[in-house]
């Protein structure tokens, strides 16, 4: 398989964890989101692989391309299904699900590169107030997310779900622009306990191959 | 089943079509987002209900309460599998998953009541640099779209997936905003398509308990 990603890509950051977990050997493509001009995902060549013109896709050996993070997820999830990223039971499944979405659907767009631009280069603000604009839509989603879980010591329990797979990429997003995370301790915890997984770490934006050294 | 609602959400259109294709009846209590203030989702009532405080949210017969529109649906969908809304190949679930998440988690997020009240009450924008903010983002996502999917009359064939089920409630929004739609023929195929089934008819803002008569 072949990921096209990004090391800063959150949702790239997501599908490295789950390919880790699985025990699913990846070659990584990284495709410059921050490069001279708009980036590398609006170039001809990528536009080909994604219309989307975002990261990540998943190149299948079959040269299918799945896109969006949480739709490769599911179906990795369904065509490699151990270790299971969701519980059986279907009302465990939509708990996990709507954490995973208050993350997914409704942090990380916000604060996602496309919206940033938009703010700084047609609307004008500076960087101070696009910060704010992040913290304010990660602090809205954390504070949900930490009245949702229950970590034992993963964000629903002794298994790792897609709601840690997605939590751990936003935290690195709320860390890159310095915000106090000290009134999250659950999600703090939950973080801690899955760093210490090699699939999470291995997958962190800082060792990737198109990180900068 | 109780459907905590507010007609103009797209996310709770979402939920009240795959309530009607599954056949499942429901009561309405209507949320105003919009009252006087911030909405009645900021409320204590609401809040001890959904710790988010967003619209949708769904109370089982068990008094269990589900979050998150696309969540909600996976439940539904696993619980009362006729009629299916997502295809039973894996690959063709990720086409059909990745269009879902381009609406959900690409769009709707940005042009969603709250980061429109921070672009107008926080950073002091008005109703048209307003409008045209989630014009772009609408535009941009439906871009992709149109490219992914393959009418049939639906937008994956011959049977209705969530995929439909996301993109009649975006067009709505589209809507609002007078946003020019001519440049998207095959998304205007499948709304028609689809807003000829009771299901989605029925599930329209303008026909909802709590919409202005």
């Amino acid at each position: 398989m072949t990921l096209y990603s990004f090391f800063r890509s959150s949702a790239a950051f997501r599908v490295r964890i789950a390919l880790n977990l699985k025990g699913l050997p990846f070659e990584t493509v990284p495709i410059d989101l921050l490069a001279k001009g708009d980036g590398e995902q609006f170039s001809g060549a990528f536009r080909a692989v994604n219309p989307q013109m975002r990261v990540p896709a998943l190149k299948l050996p079959s040269s299918d391309v799945l896109l969006q993070s949480l739709a490769i997820i599911d179906y990795l999830d369904e065509v490699y299904p151990e270790p299971p990223l969701l519980p059986g039971d279907p009302l465990a499944r939509a708990k996990v699900r709507a954490v995973t979405l208050i993350i997914a659907a409704d942090i990380h767009p916000l604060n996602n590169i496309g919206p940033l631009r938009y703010l700084k280069r047609t609307l004008g603000h500076d960087q101070s107030e696009i910060d704010a604009w992040s913290a304010h839509w990660i602090g809205a989603g954390f504070e949900a997310v930490e009245r949702l879980i229950d970590p034992g010591p993963y964000a629903f329990g002794a298994a790792v779900t897609l709601a840690d797979v997605c939590l751990v990429p936003q935290l690195a997003n709320a860390r890159r622009i310095s915000m106090p995370l000290e009134r999250f301790p659950k999600i703090l915890a939950v973080e801690s306990a899955c760093l210490a997984l090699p699939a999470f770490a291995e997958a962190r934006p800082e060792v990737q191959p198109d990180a900068p050294g």
